[in-house]
């Protein structure tokens, strides 16, 4: 393998067969192939694109060099759910017990934080004792006894992809479909699965703003999974204002209980319920309004809270955080803060309220930085809606006043209030499967 | 410095800033910034060009990482020239003596054989003893004394260009006018000079061989001298044959000792008096048809050759080779070459040549590779020529038999007879200066 006829092909906008891509991953896993070469010919993919021929032998070199989840006869189906990441977005906290509690089999692999937007990861961890580094063996023989497991990615999964990605990170070659698509993708095929729905976010709060590139991801991703046997459905969802009220790990942690209670925020409930019906689905169930009923069942009967418990409690967390979510960590300062005008809200900025919860100590601007799960933001302000001077629109929880002076500026900056008409984006906006774009008619 | 940032302004066509260049560079000579960036960094620069301010950027950064020829008040005009490389090129070693001959101070810094062409160095090296590994004070007393060394890039001069140019090298990223252009004139700029003559091969044989990517060079690298205080003038020069008849080292060391005693081919002559003239008008000559005088008489007193001969045994050499040259390193094989068949000789194709020649032991496939300076080409044939069957076209030398098979096997490919007309380029088709370009016609 002559690595740098490989870079001149594909920086010549040629490009590479999938045999090459898998030689090339390999190698690169083993060592062989230095970091220079592989970052010259990320940004020649990132400038000049891949094809999807070759974007599936990226993704079969990132799956090839580690494990996958083995399921065997599990007797249900195997289902899980990716988001691309935004700014308040718990829904995975809820979706995957309330999921499970209906008798789906749901091993899920999150992330941590990321830029401006939260991780799964980091909320699970604000409930107290909380672990998500389970080994593979740990998370099947987990989604075999309760249903779901909630975990990182574990070393023994596209080691490959871990790699890769920590390159990309440095060398400015992140946002780029297809390396995203297959990035996500070698993951959530390596767990086993039956079926995945993705929510694809849209909007200013979205890793990916442009709509066109956030549909052909959607696609990329559907076209990935369906090649290699996995049904997959993507919603597009608006992230141009948070989801839910909580912004922050512990606070969503909370809000994501109330949830599971039914007793949530509306959006939130709307984003949840419209993946756990995909889910359903995935894993069988023909009927759509039965799917609804079957969750409105497990959140009502506490089934799906229920299970939530026993999640938390077999990954060493305290399960009593679900009857009593004030035994989560608490905020040393905790301030109001209030409309300095009158007006329409016309914007909730959800990536300024994002960088916030990261400066004041919620989020990592390091890899090793330490997360403060107590900060953040409750806010209750949408957009839409009408306000009068001294309203108050948000709760802000910090360590302290400078904490506190931080996020009222960031508030100042997100929340923007005027005469106009606010435009929000629907909240699911389209459904799209390998048969094409469904527009949804949402609110 | 936030490298990622700087690559991600690149990669979305946007330029670094002349200080920004010059700081990325030190920290990468200084190995704080790490080989996969700068790869990163330089195949976006590939796909998304630079801008006049940042070549000169980059240049002034890989100049900053070293040293620079002082000469102080050395009385007379110090000028070089640079080759962009071919076959059979053995221009500089006429050239370099001669025009000190007249008086120039000639501080001369060539490099080795890259690809299909031929290097300097190893053809002053073919002289038994000939060392090229010239510290920068010995350079400089050199020059003060005899007028002229010839020289390999010194550790001193522009170690980031030289780190730089192996990183391009394994992440084909080399072909790219600005990143060739500054990489040349920080090596060049370096030497302290007063006026630069730039030879710019065009042709097949080139290694650039669209005439428009080479004329952009020619007016890259102008622009970066003059911009520096350097009058810079190129001469575009044929490079779709070999020029003269040798190529191999040892070879074309005899031939250039042949042109400094007036008795080389023609083509070698009329090269490498047009340059020459250059380097002495550039050196304060009014009188071009002066200049020309002053060149012949240095040939035809014997103060050209002489002056060679002074430079060989300052460096270590044999000078007794310019009477001599039969004590330069001889072939074991020897062999004719006819013609096939009769006719017009269409083609000499010079990258079937030159790569023969690195085939046959003459050049590196390897940086560690160990150059055989005996085997190579005398090639009479030149295009246009009316050749009959068996004719002699060229002379052989070679290692051994499988040598002279391997060779003939080049010419068969490379020399091409048939019915047509040749249309060789003309020998020196431009001049190319910051005014402007100004067609010659050549023959």
């Amino acid at each position: 393998m002559f690595v740098p006829g490989l870079i001149e092909r594909k920086r010549d906008g040629g490009a590479l067969t999938a045999a090459e891509w898998r030689d090339l991953l390999g190698a690169y896993g083993a060592g062989t192939v230095p970091d220079y070469q592989l970052s010259a010919l990320l940004m020649a993919c990132f400038l000049k694109g891949l094809t999807r021929e070759e974007t599936a032998g990226l993704l079969d070199g990132m799956m090839a060099s580690g494990s996958r989840l083995e399921f065997g006869d599990l007797g249900r189906s195997v289902i899980d759910k990716h988001s691309t990441g935004g700014v308040g977005d718990k829904v995975s906290l809820i979706l995957a017990p309330l999921v499970a509690a209906c008798g789906v089999a749901v091993p899920m692999m999150s992330g941590r934080g990321l830029g401006h937007t939260g991780g799964t990861l980091d909320k699970l961890e604000s409930i107290p004792g909380f672990r998500t580094d389970l080994s593979l063996a740990q998370t099947r023989a987990q989604v075999e006894k309760i249903g779901c497991a909630m975990i990182g990615q574990t070393p023994e999964i596209a080691p490959v992809d871990k790699k890769l990605y920590a390159l990309r990170d440095v060398t400015a070659t992140v946002e780029c479909v297809p390396l995203i698509a297959a990035s996500i993708m070698s993951k959530k095929l390596a767990e086993g699965l039956n079926g995945l729905v993705l929510d694809v976010k849209q909007g200013s709060g979205a890793f990916i703003t442009d709509a066109e590139r956030s549909l052909t991801l959607a696609r990329t991703m559907i076209e990935l999974g369906e090649d290699r046997g996995c049904p997959t459905v993507a919603l597009l969802t608006a992230m141009d204002r948070p989801l839910g009220r909580a912004c922050g790990n512990a606070l969503e942690a909370e809000e994501a209980i109330m949830g599971l209670k039914g007793e949530g925020p509306e959006d939130l409930h709307e984003v949840t319920i419209a993946e756990a019906v995909e889910m359903l689905v995935l894993a069988g169930e023909k009927d759509r309004a039965r799917a609804r009923q079957r969750l409105d069942d497990a959140l009502k009967s506490g089934k799906a809270a229920e299970t939530f418990q026993k999640i938390i409690e077999a990954q060493g967390g305290n399960p009593a955080v679900v009857d009593d979510p004030a035994l989560l960590p608490q905020a040393e300062a905790v301030e109001v803060y209030y409309a300095r005008s009158a007006g329409t809200i016309l914007r909730v900025e959800p990536r300024a309220i994002g960088r916030a919860v990261v400066e004041m100590g919620g989020g990592r601007r390091k890899v090793d930085d330490v997360v403060d799960p107590t900060v953040g933001f409750v806010i209750t302000a949408r957009p839409g809606q009408k306000v009068h001077t001294s309203e108050p629109l948000a709760s802000i929880f910090a360590r302290d006043a400078a904490g506190i002076d931080l996020a009222r500026r960031a508030l100042d900056a997100a929340i923007e209030i005027g005469e106009g008409k606010a435009s929000p984006l629907p909240l699911i906006s389209a459904r799209v499967t390998a048969r094409g774009v469904e527009q949804l008619t949402g609110r």
